[in-house]
């Protein structure tokens, strides 16, 4: 009888209904005779609800104040949870990042975890009781509220774990694991048993909205296997776990693609040193996030075309600030595209396998999809191609790498 | 230039727009050089919809999970609010219970004050910022969240400016201040400009739903003057203080009235010592509060009839639990009657003048009002009557008490 940490998310806790499935499930945990702690976020829509009501109010919100607001959502679903657990006979105690002291940076509505104390779950586990925890949130030392982002409640889920020694943190959802492909663009995508952080790792950064980035980080930081479940079923499942000899068997493990880019490309920039941070400092001081940068060197070695990715909804403000930079610099032109995907296969066995890159493009032009933009790390390779083709691309990807057979068999 | 503590209503900041309202009046008066605190309750109809959610739940939700459920409601508007005054330039803090130090006992849903740390709220003056604090909440020694009950945002209002040695407490509500009597029933009411804290407290408990009764009696023990006034007009207002000559002048000073009454008699009660404890100690045990109580001794001397009365929501389980007890003691029956209601005259200059209570039922009798149970204490007289002559005796009262005619005038 271990330490189990549990989360539920949003569309897990949506409705009272839900509520009451998820205090079931919790007890049937407990009565195993485990110490359980359960990590909930906010009713599905409550933060979204909670963030309209701050843009509606202001402008720019203060992000301190904007972080009192939204804590509320995560606050009001551990009361009901541990309402609910008790109505169950189960004794339960809903705790506040305050209260369990998630001790986080200042960083606000985007703080990252320092420290968990683990003092108050250990006397609740020795009162036999469970541990509801608000996740999302956290405490700076000079009792500031903070939030750790969108998704962070996973996070919050995988320090727990962490830090109380649990054998393994469950992740509950809406889906019932992480698939080769999205299986709503292709039926012959595969429930993978197992993935390395390292995969899931990218696979959550390039699109695959299943875990939160951060929390795979902190995972493989600290080794805690993480099980992604579904909520409402007990099939399927899949372990985010070590790398192990079975996965390095398989060259790709999955296909993710990201519809939320937009293009922009400077022509005729001067090829000289600093013009880069000219460039992109000012989108980073206006918090543009950019994703994929690509310069080509121009035949006469003296002017470049330079093209990156923003997310679709940065794209406007990222255009006009690059339009101003590009009119001081001289260049000859600046074209945006917003009508543009990315496209990516990921797998460890790439480091071990020569080909694959070629593999994928081969599979791609064979369909007629031309590649704008690539980009490569060890275990994964990106494309960016044209938004039409992004369901045709998986299909021919998961197809070219024979996805629909399981591990072993490839 | 003094400190100011304002408290805002749930109606006050029930809207985006009301919001900004507000934000514009706690702006002025920090122009004006003032240190300010600013209590907010949570917007209109929130707590409301959080019970209702725990009460669909739960059939009896926990207490504790209560507290921390309905407290999201105060932090929501705080938030709110602080980022209204940013955007007004104003430099502005919310503030939480625990994070300001509002020290409560641990009775959850009904939490008394024990303490409020100053040197938070100090600091944040010092540095020239306006504190916006959640009413309504507070926090034990072991850091749980606590409640302190309906309209409890007064209490934590009037208990900061006790603390902070607040000039004046400034509660802004959808009213313009107290009355002379009800201005929906008799439009010859007025408003009163002072009133003294005893009169006030009577008023609070007799119906005169404008203050939570524990804010003036915190306001009492602490002599902080209270100035009710109406958030959305500069006019009116009426200021609670200490008694003074002017006051003593007037013989009554307003007239409430009570709907939620229904009355309960078990007639044929034995006359001996413990009976009424055997009735009132299961009511008490079921929180069902028990207003009035007159017994009448029978005419032999053996046998009673003892008279009650209770909100009307609490009739049902009242009545079902005298009459279990009627039937044990022996009791000839139990009647009850829910079409009763409940008029007071209040005013301090009762005590000096005889003849108020023979004036008020002459009054009542002139048009013919059967005046069913008396109550009285040192400064109010309360009689319980048909409840479709209430309206009816709000007006003869006013009338022959002259209430239309301000003090010192009488």
């Amino acid at each position: 009888m271990g330490i189990v940490v549990q989360k539920y998310g949003g569309t897990s806790v949506g409705s009272l209904e839900k509520i009451r499935f998820v205090a079931n499930k919790v007890a049937s945990r407990y009565r195993e005779g485990h110490d359980v702690a359960v990590v909930v976020s906010a009713m599905a829509g409550e933060t979204d609800r909670l963030i309209r009501l701050a843009k509606d109010l202001s402008p720019t919100p203060d992000p301190r104040e904007m972080d009192v607001l939204v804590s509320t959502g995560e606050q009001v679903s551990i009361a009901l949870l541990a309402m609910a657990l008790k109505d169950l006979g189960i004794p339960a105690r809903s705790l506040l990042g305050f209260q369990i002291g998630i001790k986080t940076d200042d960083a606000f509505m985007k703080a990252r975890i320092l420290d968990i104390d683990t003092q108050v779950l250990r006397k609740i586990f020795e009162a036999k009781e469970v541990a509801v925890v608000a996740g999302f949130q956290g405490i700076t030392e000079d009792m500031e509220i903070t939030t750790l982002g969108r998704g962070g409640s996973d996070t919050s889920a995988v320090a727990l774990a962490a830090v109380l020694g649990a054998d393994v943190c469950e992740i509950y959802t809406d889906v019932d694991g992480v698939y080769t492909c999205d299986p709503n663009i292709y039926d012959k995508a595969r429930r993978l048993d197992k993935i390395s952080y390292d995969e899931m790792l990218e696979m959550a950064s390039l699109g695959a909205k299943v875990l939160q980035t951060r929390s795979v980080e902190f995972a493989k930081k600290y080794n805690v296997p993480i099980l992604v479940k579904s909520t409402f079923s007990d099939e399927g499942g899949t372990l985010t776990t070590q790398e192990d000899a079975d996965m390095e068997k398989e060259v790709v493990s999955g296909i993710t693609h990201d519809r939320n880019e937009a293009k922009i490309t400077i022509l005729g920039v001067q090829d000289k040193p600093g013009v880069a941070a000219m460039i992109f400092t000012p989108l980073a001081e206006n918090n543009i996030n950019v994703d994929m940068i690509i310069q080509n060197v121009s035949a006469d070695g003296k002017l470049a075309d330079l093209s990156f990715t923003v997310s679709k909804s940065d794209y406007e403000r990222a255009l006009a600030i690059v339009k101003g930079i590009a009119d001081r610099l001289g260049c000859r032109d600046v074209v945006g595209d917003t009508s543009v995907a990315k496209l990516s296969i990921v797998g460890v066995g790439m480091r071990s396998h020569a080909g694959v890159a070629s593999k994928m493009f081969s599979a791609l032009s064979s369909v007629g999809i031309n590649i704008q933009m690539i980009s490569t790390s060890e275990i994964k390779i990106s494309c960016v191609i044209d938004e039409k083709f992004i369901e045709l691309g998986v299909r021919v990807l998961h197809d070219a790498f024979e996805l629909d057979k399981s591990r072993g068999e490839a």
